[in-house]
């Protein structure tokens, strides 16, 4: 069976076509810059050279009409005709409290989509428009959404609530959601599975250009640092992460508008606030050269993600093991050093040597006497939204 | 040696006066709701019947009038003269990045404190203004600032910087100061003292209408819960703690104003916010009758207590003791019980017994074999001040 992943972004489009249930993967694209000067396509057919182009994309139809192109191919291709593909499992930000798992895609769900724009105004709206696109282009294809904030409907009401008034939460809907839930749910499966336990005690933690942490229990997401937004929780490449309100209000009464502030928290913060750099492969660099500003963000950066493992293995009353994934997660051996340093008292003891071998499966990098493992586990968001959309196809 | 400790708010004035250095309270009292209607005066000299009385009090410089009347009546008086009164210490909410310790009032001094108005507007101009009416009022005594911020001005630069744009703190100041220092010191001395331990790890746990939790290490603040204002941390009584920075963003774009979401977080959030009560008392009898707003506002606010407990175990690397102090930490037994469950992976053990029993003192209410010892140390931060200002002058 041929499942298309797609995740749509405000000027992007990015696809991968997998064969199921063997978890294969055919090829893998994207679209950049949309609308935009200068938008190009990169397409790959796994084994094959990747094909790049520059060619102007005025609109998601126009590239998901490309991407069909680019599949169906008679040379290059890997598909027939667009009928070949079974189902589409579309990544959609924001399920509110309605989802809490992958969703064959009705007009009633559609509509409810509709309905949290208010919630994700910047990423519904787009994924949306993607759906009805895809169901033009691949009009015999089972629609399906996989939402980022579903894995973590199982948190407890004490730990989804925020202390403003009810009404807030019974009429305004707002609360904790969580995001990164497609790849948090994928790698703490990969470890309990690794663990062999099926109660397994879990904290992960995704660190890429947005990050977040969270704590798992026997497969279930029980607490998560981003909250209401992916603003909220750890420091990430443009956004604060967690500040004191307080502060919003300050600057604001100082002279600066609303729309400023949420602009400067979300887009001019983060390693970027600190340091002039958002990509952490440089600030390691200017760390190395004796920045000092790369090297306190290195630390407060570290430190934040320490003081989550600590509340969360408090949460938890115990932990099995630590999950590293994304981009920084799995790259990055200095930060990882840093994060796990001085944390005797938690049980967890990082290996110097594995932590800096180049190896890309997943691995252990704790000695071999730590009580708490620490894994380093690649993420795979299609993947897991390939194999959500199989199985729900599976029981429908 | 006396001293007389003054403690300003918007409408009231907080006194007590101390023989020093044996710490003997000589009397206490309190002026409220100065300049409107109903104000009244309580003023109590020690071991003898406190005296109550509603007069008008049109302002803080009538007040202290009044304070002194009180201290130096022929008849109940303590003090033969205001020159009886060698120092007065000044509780002053906000100390900077300046102030780290007790500081004797210089104009230099006061100019700072003047410099200190726009980032705690609420609180320092009433302190200023005491401290000028003091200095008239008792001519001859030693006036002393103590800094509601100052026992944090040990904390890490990677644990007092935000994630912003570096210049937000370098020219607008904006970092974590922290609050109820004064307090967190005197309880944290005190924990160090009895457990004969100088270089102790220890969670003081300040849990009154505003509640912070610092993380103290050999006697010094490392990390506390309390930011850039008094909002950010822990719920409370009105204040809803950490939230999603987002969450602001997104009442302001459903019409709020920033000024109604600023006094929504502060004065209609917290307990308040979740259960229509303020007051732990009531919303304690309220759970027990089976509300279950109030049994979820319990659990809330317990969950974040103990997530801020597992984030400082892992900050410190270790834990010595828990101290639990201020109003409800010292006397909610249910709330320390809730906050003590399911942390054995942190060896906290709470004695149910001991917690129950309605002793005053510095109690340990762990188990025999509980590693972290559960300390109730009732909190006292004007005698706190009082011993400061003393040793000020011992060295002076």
């Amino acid at each position: 069976m041929h499942i298309l992943v797609i995740n749509s972004g405000s000027s992007s489009l990015k696809y991968q076509l997998f064969a199921m249930p063997s978890d294969q993967p055919l090829c893998v694209g994207q679209i950049e810059r949309i609308g935009l000067d200068g938008s190009f396509v990169r397409h790959q057919v796994t084994g094959a050279d990747r094909l790049e182009r520059t060619e102007p994309i005025a609109d998601h139809a126009v590239g998901l009409q490309r991407v069909l192109e680019l599949l169906s191919d008679p040379v290059s291709g890997v598909i027939s005709s667009p009928d070949a593909i079974e189902a589409i499992g579309h990544r959609v930000v924001h399920g509110g409290e309605r989802f809490a798992r992958a969703t064959r895609i009705t007009p009633a769900v559609k509509d409810t989509i509709k309905a949290l724009f208010a919630l994700a105004p910047l990423h519904n709206p787009i994924n949306y428009q993607c759906i009805e696109i895809a169901e033009k282009t691949f009009p015999k294809a089972v629609q399906i959404a996989v939402f980022d904030t579903a894995f973590h409907q199982t948190m407890p009401e004490y730990a989804f609530r925020y202390a403003i008034p009810e009404a807030l939460y019974r009429q305004e809907a707002i609360r904790v959601y969580g995001f990164h839930g497609t790849s948090h749910r994928y790698v703490s499966k990969q470890a309990t599975a690794w663990l062999n336990r099926p109660d397994a005690k879990l904290i992960s933690i995704h660190l890429g250009n947005g990050s977040s942490i969270t704590a798992v229990r026997a497969g279930q997401s029980i607490d998560t640092s981003m909250g209401f937004s992916p603003l909220a929780g750890l420091v990430m490449g443009t956004r604060s992460g967690d500040i004191d309100p307080a502060v919003i209000f300050h600057l604001i009464s100082r002279g600066h508008s609303p729309d400023d502030v949420n602009r400067l928290l979300n887009k001019q913060s983060g390693m970027q606030g600190l340091t002039g750099f958002s990509d952490m492969r440089d600030i390691r660099k200017a760390m190395e050269a004796g920045n000092r500003e790369a090297a306190l963000a290195y630390e407060l950066y570290a430190y934040r993600v320490r003081k989550y493992i600590g509340a969360y293995a408090a949460v938890l009353n115990g932990l099995d093991a630590l999950i590293f994934t994304a981009g920084i997660g799995e790259n990055d051996a200095t930060m990882r050093a840093m994060i796990c340093r001085d944390l005797g008292f938690l049980n967890v003891y990082l290996d110097s040597d594995k932590n800096n071998s180049s190896a890309r499966d997943l691995r252990d990098v704790s000695t071999p006497d730590s009580p708490v493992k620490i894994l380093i586990i690649p993420t795979n968001e299609e993947l897991e939204i390939a194999q959500q959309s199989y199985e729900l196809l599976q029981v429908a």
